[in-house]
């Protein structure tokens, strides 16, 4: 097997390069298999060459881009006038076959406008999701989509979806035939939209899919499913309000534990505790949405991610090449549409 | 003043009546000048009665009803065929005056369909909506609607959702001119739905509403917002994902602090710590989604609620009927149609 290469662009992001750059050395570091090409303004980056043993050295490209994409810049905007940017240039290496995966932590809509006008999506697949793997009662992970990507979903889109998370699952979380859910509300009698109810029925007619019915916002954290599947607009708020709820917890943990000298002391006892809570509900583990429905692999990493953030998004990224996903996809969405026919 | 009237519907929720009745025990006590209609089967509930002192008891009516709701019986079904049961029954108390308002932790469908049959909704409100207070950094709480009301939301409806959850942070949290905001996705370019974007702008040309615009799924929990608005859908995926997360907490505290001997005893000293992180995240002191919108007060508990959850409930009824809410709104709707003339 000849060695991967993950371009990554160091110009997008919040925190600036500086950030993106220290979890690029660490991937360096502990990848010793695999290339990286660094995307950006060569005068930032060449710096952290003298951070690298000569070995991994050889392992790091540089490509210069000229451009940045901004934050808030609007994706048409970055289409036209940003051929030269990072962003773009990570995605034409994936696209040129020179890099096997990309990790920007850039301005997502222009993220999926560039890729999807440079990558395409495979046949099968009329628009590519967000996915990210959320964390669970039993510390197995599941694979929520879409993030973000799609607003407007048909009840096709959101079975394209299904069969995309199903892959997913088989192949990042190692589960033979993963429990596919669609996401709706509470009750029987007020259950779900025109387009959820329709797109039950694609499900229910695709044996190729262990399709296991609807489930509720709080069965993402439990074992109840392995994928579960909504629009982008519903997904993102998922992701988001219960990101939110994490960070309460944590603030109120700091709240109570400098409260006075005896919570501080309980606190600095149960440090080991209350660290590992923190941990397992942490948003930043969990970083690293892939762009997925694409002839490429294209990872978003959250725009705040921290250096040990993009980190988990590099490794994403790398998983994700190795298991080869875009084929995986295109053999599994082959299969179900036989199926149907 | 005369003496308010609560109507408890006994027979609703997961738990029967012994866990409905315990809380209604402990409202009964700690309100002495609320009267109590209890809804049921009379000889499941004249036995509480030797568990209050004479003067307690004489503020308690019991109302005979024969009939049940079940949890997943079909609206349609307790509409035409459960016309004695004890959650018709207590809505019919409010619609007779004869109470100022109801609580009721059976089947939210049926509840909803009865209380919009018999109560009707106020004019100039399309549907009514779930309401619930949720908690935040600065512990003050933010109105979140519609819970689960209304999956398809046109404009309309999201707009006199704002302002009905206006008045509900007025009179409710005490806040003179509450901040309305609309839920929406995260990326400037991929921002919202037709939906979300025409209701901007019917928020946006009413100058009695304090619009601040769009916020995010984590907005929830801090401060942006007072008021956050968006369709029953999404806002029921809000509500359960955020539960889901924060029960994902609390079972990580115990598994962590049940591990080995050192953890337990860390978890013991840090009791205290962690009890007060738990009841700020705990779901159940937030119980009691009102269902707004109507011409009385009818209040949803949690199906699944604990004895001191349904007293929160019984409290939330309490307080709105104290304020008046439902004349409020009435006041507020046609303040607000008004000015669009």
């Amino acid at each position: 097997m000849s060695k991967l290469t993950i371009a990554l662009d160091i110009m997008g992001g919040d925190h600036g390069p500086p950030v993106i750059l220290s979890a690029a050395v660490k991937a360096i570091q502990n990848y010793p298999d695999v290339n990286f090409n660094l995307c950006g303004d060569e005068a930032v980056i060449s710096p952290i060459l003298s951070r690298l043993t000569p070995s991994a050295r050889d392992r790091v490209e540089i490509t210069h881009c000229e451009q940045v994409v901004e934050m808030g810049e609007a994706p048409t905007s970055a289409l036209r006038h940003k051929k030269r940017s990072s962003m773009r240039r990570v995605i034409e290496l994936v696209e040129q076959k020179q890099a096997d995966a990309c990790v920007s932590a850039g301005n997502t809509g222009a993220l999926l406008t560039l890729s999807l006008y440079l990558l395409k999506t495979l046949s099968g697949i009329d628009r590519p999701a967000l996915v990210g793997m959320m964390p669970t009662a039993s510390h197995h992970k599941v694979v929520l989509l879409d993030l973000g990507a799609n607003v407007n979903c048909t009840p096709d889109i959101l079975f394209q979806y299904g069969v995309m998370g199903s892959v997913l699952a088989q192949q990042l979380a190692d589960i033979e035939r993963p429990r596919v859910a669609l996401l709706n509300v509470g009750e029987e009698d007020i259950k779900g939209n025109a387009q959820v109810k329709s797109a039950d029925q694609l499900f229910k007619d695709a044996p190729g899919i262990n399709y296991i019915g609807y489930v509720e916002g709080d069965d993402i954290f439990t074992d109840h499913a392995d994928v579960v599947v909504t629009d982008g607009f519903t997904g993102n708020v998922a992701l988001k309000s219960s990101e939110g709820l994490a960070k309460l917890v944590i603030n109120e943990v700091k709240r109570h534990s400098q409260r006075n000298f005896y919570s501080r002391l309980m606190a600095k006892i149960a440090f080991p505790l209350l660290k590992s809570i923190y941990n397992s509900v942490n948003p930043d583990q969990y970083n690293g949405a892939s762009l997925i429905g694409l002839r490429g692999i294209v990872i978003k990493s959250h725009g705040n991610a921290s250096k040990d953030a993009f980190y988990y998004a590099i490794v994403q990224a790398i998983t994700e090449a190795r298991m080869q996903v875009p084929d995986k996809i295109k053999t599994k969405i082959e299969t179900v549409l036989l199926e149907q026919l």
